[in-house]
């Protein structure tokens, strides 16, 4: 049973993935709006776009063509946010000198990929069967393989993965020369998240540094482990599973939830319900449950408002290069942060107080959970696929 | 001399006041931009708008009215996120339960203000001079100081500042019963910062808990005066201010520069240069210093791109009820958090890689800062004030 008075009453939630806490304020929602107003998608893009650099058969911004290509296609983004090569830099560390103390930093290199979800332009996850999911995790599970370490404790596993995967017959990228540390899969979707080209499709950061996020999940998850013998997420998993109030779906091997610390109003995680640690570690069946719950999600996002749901989404698994401690501490799950608050056209601000303060929401979780469970139908408009 | 080489490589930065580190790709302006497009403000704004909930003498949302006020006008937000009573909660806290270790929560209980800068709807801070910037601060001196837990170290302090401010001669609220923990100022400006009126205004939430961001800062600031002996904010401003290239504007009392850290593009802190632990702790004479620097990152803010320039602003100084050392620790600063990068329609998203890997920004903050430093001439549009 839900605590009722929690649906009242202004109070703070513990994430323990971050060890931060936020402010929840369940009857703001009264507040009316004069503030900016979403442009709602209109769905009228063509299903090739002679213009769209993801399309296949397309000349790209700075002259490369794209194949034409049958499922997914992966290229190493125009404009990287990090590169292989670039100049040597070797920041000076002197402990006593108050620049090096104040004006820390480090050299980042690695390699950017965009990755396109389908040929055509005008579809979006939601639009997909889970079959039709399939390929895209396959190619990001064919990635990460190529990017491991060869000492990396999951490569035996990568190895066998691979050899069930096929090879994406439109071509596969080679993995950069230099080992690089972390791969983040991210998908920016519609333009209140930046996203500048809406053919649908993910990034993939891959860094020579372990980024922020995840490595502050890797700190708090080591020391649960530590201290209670068992893994946060396969707690955290089966104690929702139990309660239900912020179940939004789930598989044999798959949890979503709108968790209890969730930021942005319709927030959902999937988590893998056993220990898999990377991609690498799903069986053929398990790749097949997590493209349903992708699918489950993106579909509900847009029967919530009938709208083509913005969101910024992202994976966070084991580091391309690391320790069988840090492997064995991995626990696979997928994050959703979509901004909607209360219509295709309303959306939460994280701002002022959120930036310099706290981050603030106003419905409970267990109430965006209440309405992504209730969403399940068919997708509300005609399928583009 | 700047690190040239900071301006063609991707590196790290650390930020030491929150411990976290972000990415700058320095080559990644070049981008073509085919996203979203912010609306630049159109200033057709009258001076008295009969329905805003802000102006003098109007009736607001729930019923209350306005009086005729001249200066500031500070009220209890109508829709508060945090109120001063509501139901007893008390979660049940066992070491040992999994839920109680996964679904933690606390109660908060405070108050929200709004509160005006000018009775004139049409005008922002960048339209003001110092001299008018003046009385908001003595507002939020006043605010602070009356807000002070009985056996606070900075009591005296306060008492004797409160003795120099006028009162404000359109009335003052009562602090709550309660003692409250932290005050948070805070000022979101524009449609693209969630702003909902136009009325130049702040907000101030004020908490029963100590938020995320300045507990953080406190931390970092606490261990670091630990390890060495000095303020981290003391050393920091005398290295920028030796150093140069990040410094966008200083006068005696105050530093402003674009931080080594910066998240935003053209982020800036105001920093006080001797060590004042909150606004009571500001001279007369300091108070005017602390209004032209406002008023200069205003004007220059704007003048950059020429356009009513979106941000985020907020306070840090110490918490309402605090110890002797945390009070000490404690070292007044400002922060603004704009994000437009391009010109005054194209905004920085911080979206998929910055949520769930690291923040990334484009331009380095010795770039941000020579483009400020340049800004400083007479407002760019007729000043409507
Ligand atoms: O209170 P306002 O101005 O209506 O609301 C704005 O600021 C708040 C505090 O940063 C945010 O929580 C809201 O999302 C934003 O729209
Ligand atoms: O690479 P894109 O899609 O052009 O850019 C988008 O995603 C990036 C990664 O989250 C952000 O840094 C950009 O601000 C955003 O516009």
């Amino acid at each position: 049973m839900p605590d009722q008075v929690l649906d009242d009453i202004s109070h703070r939630r513990y994430n323990p993935l971050t060890g931060s806490w936020l402010l929840v304020s369940p009857h703001r929602t009264k507040r009316p709006w004069q503030g900016q107003q979403e442009a709602p998608s209109k769905n009228v893009l063509p299903e090739y776009d002679p213009k769209c650099y993801l399309c296949p058969g397309n000349t790209r911004a700075q002259g490369d063509s794209n194949p034409k290509y049958q499922n997914t296609f992966t290229f190493v983004n125009d404009y990287s946010a990090v590169k292989e090569e670039q100049q040597e830099y070797n920041p000076s560390t002197s402990k006593d000198d108050i620049a090096s103390l104040l004006l820390q930093t480090q050299p980042v290199t690695g390699r950017c990929y965009v990755l396109t979800f389908s040929p055509k332009h005008h579809i979006t996850l939601a639009d997909m069967t889970s079959q039709e999911i399939l390929p895209v995790i396959q190619t990001w599970t064919r990635l990460y393989a190529s990017h491991l370490s060869s000492s990396h404790p999951l490569n035996q596993q990568a190895q066998q993965t691979l050899a069930r995967i096929p090879a994406n017959p439109d071509g596969e990228v080679e993995p950069p020369k230099n080992q690089l540390r972390y791969m983040q899969i991210f998908e920016n979707k519609g333009a209140a998240m930046g996203c500048s080209n809406p053919h649908p499709h993910c990034q993939i950061w891959t860094t020579s540094t372990l980024p922020e996020e995840p490595g502050k999940e890797l700190v708090q998850m080591a020391r649960y482990r530590a201290e209670h013998g068992r893994h946060l997420l396969a707690d955290y998993a089966k104690l929702e599973a139990e309660k239900g109030e912020r179940v939004v779906w789930q598989n044999d091997g798959f949890l979503v939830v709108c968790p209890w610390w969730a930021i942005w109003p319709f927030e959902v995680v999937i988590i893998a319900k056993r220990h898999v640690r990377a991609l690498v570690d799903l069986t053929d069946e398990e790749r097949l449950q997590f493209a349903e719950a992708v699918q489950e999600v993106a579909r509900r996002y847009d029967n919530l408002f009938e709208t083509s749901f913005p969101y910024s989404s992202g994976i966070h698994q084991a580091p391309l290069d690391c320790t069988e401690e840090e492997a064995e501490t991995s626990w696979f799950h997928m994050h959703f942060y979509p901004p909607l608050l209360r219509s295709a056209t309303v959306r939460k601000f994280l701002v002022g107080y959120e930036l310099m303060a706290e981050p603030q929401r106003d419905i409970t979780p267990e109430q965006a959970a209440a309405r992504l469970r209730n969403c399940g139908r068919e997708l509300y408009r005609k399928s583009l696929n």
